[in-house]
């Protein structure tokens, strides 16, 4: 319950976010929805496609659907609200990537494949929407160049679920404190402004 | 034989608009070959890489290939004829994103997805190609931002035909129906220049 | 034997050009990472997965994860004298094309499409995780415009095997014939500077 809540607002917060993004290249509102749209089920589907799990889930996961044409419909009406609410929303991402990461990982252990491309495809699942959201839009992508110290808590926090489900504690719990982990260093990263070196 | 023709005419417009493109970005043979190939191919991969028909359609449908090796043949000899001939080449293409939307649509209602994912995958069979064609190019696509009302009519189109289907309309006719639709309304939003407003 | 170490040499050396082409946009070493992870796996993973053998095979391919990390490692390491190596990256990244080409085309050939698309899908093993590259890092991907006949001898080359497998010759040494005539191909190329005529 807590899962599928946390679920739906990060990828109504995700929808939100490419809105948002289309509207500052001012493209119209259907180019506005499909950026929606790809940045909410990109990496889900990435990771799907490339685990052979197909139909990929979000296309029968009415749910997700409904929070992505939620997102879409309060980024419409509300978006030049929405710029003041930046805190709330990066809460929820930030909810939403910690999620992302950890369900990622977990579906993708359950193939057959080294544990390293499990968390990396758990990675892929939180940042790859914002990716092709950021190419769509002709911008390197943020997650690459922004020093946010966005992805490498997911990359940490999937090997730590990872370890996590070879100890005693169970999996429910495992995927709680790894999302924790996430969530945490994240919030840290953003308040005392981490940054990971640039390339010299 | 109809739904063939204008499947193998609409690919190869496909093909000539994707070396086009590569033309005007100054690209050699080889990169103007590939875009025509992805521009053709793209919207129809992705829809049947999320579904999980596999291997993809195009990979052994030999009309399609020589259709695609044909339009890249026809634009490399006539580039600058054809840029005359926009208005045939419009209607060439507007016959087959209608007829593209409608399969698509049609292929993925068959799978276990909600009926709006099947629209969407119907749309991206129609658009998407183009969509790649201009992020490869170093564009942002188009489609986005051109206020060209070139995707919405898919979309409506989309969920015309699947709301045919559940009237006593038999399957083929329900086809015609929506692909007229389509090819109607993006004719008429050519002709009197419809836009979809900008976002503000 | 000699194909498995070209297979981890070649990999290490796309992923080592995914980190220094970063390098230049000034991205961060997670940045770095996965542009050096997507260049080494880009081509195979979009044949793998429009063929539909999942999950893809570099996920449960221990040996390619430790080249890529490798490169990675190595490009971080020695980024400044990489630059002077220039001609020995550019014999191991030409055998890799020639290995994963052909590699490619066999994997393909072994499914039930035509054999266009199968050269077509040996080649983009190939090439395309250059392009993947390229495009993430926003610029019209070098493989389109740079004039480098470096796809023309993929594709030459995977038509070859094809019509070899089609003699008496036996496959290895009809993979060892093409594969040497794509080096050949491409090094008298680069010797030479043979251009495809750009399109005007």
């Amino acid at each position: 319950m807590l899962f599928l809540t946390i679920d739906i607002l990060g990828t109504a917060v995700f929808a939100i976010s490419g809105f948002l993004g289309a509207f500052d290249k001012r493209l119209d509102f259907f180019g506005g929805s499909i950026i929606a749209l790809v940045t909410a089920i990109g990496g889900g589907s990435i990771r799907d496609v490339l685990l052979g799990v197909t139909p990929v889930g979000w296309l029968s996961n009415r749910p997700i659907l409904y929070a992505i044409f939620g997102g879409i419909f309060i980024a419409l009406l509300f978006r030049k609200h929405l710029l003041k609410l930046r805190k709330t929303m990066m809460l929820f991402d930030t909810l939403g990537i910690s999620l992302f990461t950890v369900l990622g990982t977990q579906v993708s252990l359950s193939m057959d494949i080294a544990p390293v491309s499990a968390v990396l495809l758990g990675t892929s699942s939180a940042v790859a929407g914002g990716v092709i959201r950021d190419t769509l839009c002709n911008e390197i992508p943020l997650v690459f160049k922004g020093n946010l110290f966005y992805a490498t808590p997911c990359i940490l926090g999937g090997f730590l679920y990872w370890i996590l489900l070879k100890t005693p504690v169970n999996t429910e719990w495992s995927a709680i404190i790894a999302m924790s982990f996430i969530f945490t260093i994240r919030i840290l990263a953003v308040r005392f402004k981490w940054k990971i070196p640039e390339l010299v």
